[in-house]
């Protein structure tokens, strides 16, 4: 079966070079082309050469308006702000576009702008963006156009919470998340702030009370639970390069659920989900999902004090953003979800 | 001024490391006897050369009725459950004792079996024993004879409520507390789990609902604010070796306060507590206050959700352990609570 | 086409483990067996639940007579001094053993002895042992029942140095190894000393003069070179967990090569070893091969002092140890040296 | 007592943070300026609000001319190149300059134009730099008025080798030194090659044959032993803050010294040198050394390979850069060598 040709536009980031390893694993997909104003004119071989991409691929930096004749699907590994301009001269001319960014994640205006200082994408196209989410999305996956692949805070939140939302047994005020993040989170940037010799041996706290994942997580935590969460959000910075792990509190709608419920409700979720695993008698740990696409998730109930605690860990490049994107993929172009991801 | 001739119990773990080496620069304390039972025998001088203890001390490991002539006043640096038992004949011979275990902390008898799986100490000594929180606590600890240091956990976290709960601003059953600890927090332990091929590159939460520092920090929260405080805690190991940091959200009691009236109240509580730092225009980092006896917090009112946050930064050896008995020392003596210090 | 049933003896360790990880995609390969002391009667699916071993795999924990029943491929991840006895009833009953050991490694009884403290296998099963490093006996590998496959140091100072062995370019009695080792290949042991506290931000060198490799890589680069190599081998512990570097330095024979001359013998010697990559125009870095079972390479010719360089980086658990033992069972079966392992 | 009034320039880097933080507790001088280009205007308590800076002192940004009636001694925390432009006016104006950059390290005009791509100071200046070594060149530093502080490489080969050198031990093409730096020796630099991503669980060798230090190496291990010495010099950059390692190995110049003598001439060596601990019974590691100004080192004959091996360590930032700096300010003032800095 003929490969799909694809191109990874803005190549040049930890997320670009993710895609890049990953693509050249993959059965169903050709790396046609890769972007980038940095590295136009280089070899991808010289720039990437333990990922031994094709010998003959060139960075290019098309014009907007070569862009479509590139590939056939899109992956775009732009920041934010620039990937709408991107994307449209692509789905205009039929092409797939799968992009990392939060330019198609938020479907209210304001909020996208409160919290980007930007003005959102054209309605139009934000309302025919899929939120790109295998795990609680799929069947609008199947065959979309455009697909708005999730940061990767509200991918752990969303996952350790989702088979609870569903049941309704989270008070919608009541989650607080206390979520860390390895550094290739924050970009391949020249910045003092995230030097080794900055980021080692500590943790702190970031964007507290202002991170722009704020209002996705609560978009989608909503969307799941068909209740308006409001969710207190504290990220920090982890001395690791890769891995993500939340931990979430929050009070029980109603009767606190026994432990049994929680752990049937889990295993029923993880049953039909490959990439989630439940942790029944552990509790997750980054370095096991580091380099695989997995969410290890567990949910505890606390009879104590009276709250449900979840947990989820993710590697944030993999799963949190280039191994789902390929997820998305999969199901958009009807074939086995783990096609070609670590597991 | 003659020194005071000290003693450190149990000087072979992370702790009674750290008790030599700030005692070796501490103006009015004569390091005069370590014991140890793997080291006796051998010289300190050998056992921690970096160090440079006096070229004659030697690891001791005496009977029970031998330690009272060893010093004036000792630091025991033992597993819980074996301080109350070297405790007894030392203050029966009038010596004083700052104790950096578990073993005097606990008032209810009751919460410390049932967490602790021991019976606690004889009554009598338990009520005696002083809670050597040197910024909420300092008249108590004025010639007091026996010190029960605080965990480290609770440290931080009374550090990092007291101003608010002190005024009452905080919902006694809101407390939830995420707490990250570097892995000298679990001492120097022949443990597989503690190895730095399982610990690095990770995170993990542990002891979720039982973690022994739950009754001491409800205890202590709960003797500053005047109500019975309930928490939520959640402890996670950390790939740093020292440092640790609370994340804490709550609820207010009424109506929240001012951004402007919490940061007053911090700066006024740090005013007269010299190893207090109130950051009020960035926000704690562990690697601030790593080999110092500072703690660093930081209060933050959010509008959006209606809620406080609290952050808290400190050395788990220094503050939340060695630094912080040598403080109590100090206390105790009448001297400069910072004599000897690093701050 | 079927798999071959393969045993891995000894799977609680870190070189066991990453067996398991590896076999569990290996085209070739059916995970038939695992055999553990410590977790005898365990499901492999409760011990590693995070590599989703399958599901009815329990640990055993057979006698030697048992052993050739359970597969017909056996990887002994066995402590040294305990391989020889496994591999005895084995090879009797005609089963293909690969040793992760340091067993066979060593021809000369006596050396074995002097850095090993114990007495050598059978000469003849000595004999018939074939020393597994495919990208310098590749030949000898084809159809072999016996691999001592080589240690990580060995492995990473062979492939450093063999284009230009070959080429007779080094004098014998001038190679200076300085070596790193990530802390995983001090095993998964409860030592004080690889506590992460322990190990964490610090570098000790350790073993100088006097570790057990040094008798395994003489004899290797004398093999490869056809003159008795010594070498001064410095290793070092480093605070990462995977990874491994050994930075040579050694004079030449005879006049010093060109740099071209170097580049071109290396380019050559790559050419038709896949997982060995000559870096021409970087120099090799750890985290390019962690997770792969390559090697990175460079030479550099030094005319102001007149001494050639060389620079190896491997995966100390994949290269170095589990990754090579399953490259061996590639050639062994006649199959694409590839199959199955992380480029 | 007056203290001294010293000033430091540059101070927005780890060396001029380093400065800062040793001369806040040091007995005989007076932080009286700092300098920055990029944080002039800026109260230091506002920059370095944990180091506790005086409230009042204030970043300024002087001119030449300006410079020196800031105080009477000069710290310069410059790149090099810059620092011979400020030390000119100074050293006219009679001030004291203790320079950390390379401008006034290297006596031979030729080989810096070689490695440092510049012209060289003025002869005048250059001959009367002295170079601050405390441990080998004390008297020279007795009242100097322009000191030439050692680089971290430098230093911490030159302690290793010194007694071996002054014996006459060391053959003098034979030195092949491999170093290991922490990423603070690298500056804070926003650099991509720096990101805690890049550097983390990683070695690499850089400015193999080229690093600027080779020559500095060179001229002092010359000047010590009294004849011509060439290294090998590998520098590596290690994914730790701060700490150095160097291991060396030389061969004997005669015939080799047994490890009595060798001992015993580094014990010798250390008893006058408060800062230089010799391990007899261990090897060095880097974390005894972290936030001391403290060189440990190590020596060992093997007689096998008949060859001399060195170890040591020390903190780059630290015994590396500004606490040496401040022991020559104790030794040119005439005070004990120890004053103010961490053993």
């Amino acid at each position: 079966m003929p490969k799909t040709k694809a191109a990874i536009i803005g190549a040049s980031g930890y997320t670009g070079e993710e895609l890049v390893r990953l693509m050249s694993r993959h059965p169903s997909l050709e790396l046609a082309a890769v972007t980038s104003r940095q590295h136009a004119g280089k070899r991808a071989a010289d720039i990437y050469p333990y990922l031994r991409p094709p010998q003959d691929l060139v960075f290019s930096n098309p014009s907007l308006a070569e862009l479509p004749a590139l590939a056939e699907v899109f992956f775009l590994a732009l920041p934010h702000g620039e990937s709408m301009h991107h994307a449209a001269p692509l789905l205009e001319a039929g092409r797939t576009v799968i992009d990392l960014s939060a330019d198609f994640r938020i479907k209210d205006r304001e909020r996208y702008r409160q919290y980007y200082k930007e003005e959102a994408p054209a309605e139009e196209w934000l309302q025919r963006a899929v939120y790109g989410s295998p795990e609680t999305n799929a069947s609008a996956l199947q065959g979309a156009k455009l697909v708005a692949c999730p940061g990767c805070y509200p991918t752990s939140v969303l996952l350790a919470l989702a088979p609870a939302l569903m049941r309704g047994w989270v008070r919608p005020d009541s989650v607080v998340v206390n979520a860390l993040s390895g550094t290739s989170g924050a970009g391949r940037k020249a910045d003092v702030s995230l030097l080794f010799s900055e980021c080692n041996e500590s943790v702190k706290p970031y964007g507290v009370g202002t991170h722009r994942h704020v209002p996705e997580i609560e978009q989608e935590l909503s969307r799941v639970s068909g209740a308006a969460v409001i969710v207190q959000f504290t990220p920090h910075l982890l001395p690791i390069t890769r891995g993500m792990l939340s931990s979430v509190v929050a009070a029980p709608s109603g009767a606190l659920p026994s432990q049994q419920e929680v752990d049937a409700a889990y295993a029923e979720f993880c049953s039909t989900r490959p990439f989630v695993r439940y942790c029944a008698g552990e509790l997750p740990e980054i370095r096991r999902v580091v380099q695989t696409n997995r969410c290890d998730v567990a949910a505890r109930v606390d009879t104590r004090t009276g709250r449900l605690l979840f947990f989820s860990v993710i590697d944030n490049l993999t799963k949190g953003a280039s191994g789902q994107a390929l997820q998305c993929w999969n199901l958009i172009a009807g074939r086995d979800e783990t096609e070609g991801l670590p597991l």
